[in-house]
């Protein structure tokens, strides 16, 4: 590994944001799956969630730039036991659910610890799961089309993170701390 | 078909952005196009453009919720003849395209008639459009990976034109004239 790579890994893993995550709820496609964990990389997510669709993810392909590389995925057997882990962890939980009750998804601080939930491709978020979050958030449509990809969804939000998190300072000079930060580029630089 | 869906139909014809397009160069994944075509109606896109890979477009998936049916899509030969198609029109031409000289995403002033250029998954935008265009823009990464699905690219340069758009008021009572608006409702509505 030339120096360059070195410092660049580490200048990487230094504004990986703890504090931001996505829980996928049975997602199934593995070009949406590899396009939201690609997004989630851009904006320094370390860790993701999934309740995989049926048991078990979806392969994931390769055009993702191998990004999911760079990501932990924690599994989960069900959204109730998974939502209440982050929210012990003290994310406030925010569906992405067109719903009576939604906000403009502009609206939000997410600065502050923030788990986004996606819902599965045909159906959406579930009955159970719109009830537990703390939020919905909606982004807003003016076309005939009812819905985005989830992919697509995931981004617009993540990246309205990545707006008030930038200017928040949140990425420089280094977001995570000495140790967590340590031991993360070293894990990358063994890989 | 009912009042209420036809007075939808014309609510959402009425706000259709004759002045906002994207043109994307090859670009090949069949759930690409779907994604992008998708983001594109949601936005009130009218027509977009596109440069087919290997001559003719991918054969589209349904899971866009149909929404390529209300968007024109424009086939070109070749860039060259597309972007000057568009320029002549009056668009200034944005690159989504990571070079030394692009501005980020968030700069340029999307409420001006506008089109976004995409390019093709594996090898981007081409060295010719990059020299025909007006600006380059780039979204911010703060990760590993060294770019996003196209079709999320798209959805964050679109939705900052929605942004602006919006808060110019652009989308409301509406945008569109007197004449196409009618006949693009009575279109929508034939069909
Ligand atoms: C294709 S959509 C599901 C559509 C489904 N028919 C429904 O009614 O929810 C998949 C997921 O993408 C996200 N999504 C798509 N469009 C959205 C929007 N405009 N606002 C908020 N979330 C959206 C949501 O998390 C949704 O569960
Ligand atoms: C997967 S990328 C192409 C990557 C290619 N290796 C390159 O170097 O351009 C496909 C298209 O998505 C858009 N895109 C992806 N990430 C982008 C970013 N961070 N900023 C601007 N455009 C981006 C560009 O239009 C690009 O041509």
């Amino acid at each position: 590994m030339t120096p360059q790579r070195k410092a660049r890994i580490e200048a990487i893993a230094a504004c990986r944001q703890p504090d931001l995550t996505v829980f996928m709820e049975r997602v199934h496609k593995p070009h949406n799956v590899s396009a939201v964990l690609r997004t989630c990389d851009a904006v320094g997510i370390m860790r993701a969630h999934a309740v995989p669709a049926g048991g078990t993810l979806p392969k994931l392909n390769h055009t993702s730039g191998g990004a999911q590389r760079w990501i932990e995925l924690v599994r989960h057997r069900d959204s109730a036991e998974g939502l209440k882990a982050l929210k012990q962890q003290g994310f406030r939980l925010y569906a992405a659910h067109f719903s009576e009750q939604a906000i403009d998804f502009r609206t939000p601080d997410y600065t502050k610890p923030t788990a986004i939930v996606l819902g599965t491709e045909k159906f959406g978020v579930s009955d159970e799961t719109a009830t537990l979050v703390d939020e919905h958030i909606a982004i807003p449509m003016h076309g005939m089309a009812q819905s985005l990809n989830v992919s697509v969804a995931t981004a617009l939000v993540l990246y309205e993170a990545e707006r008030q998190r930038r200017g928040a300072g949140m990425y420089e000079p280094r977001s995570l701390a000495e140790e967590p930060w340590k031991s993360l580029a070293t894990d990358w630089i063994q890989r």
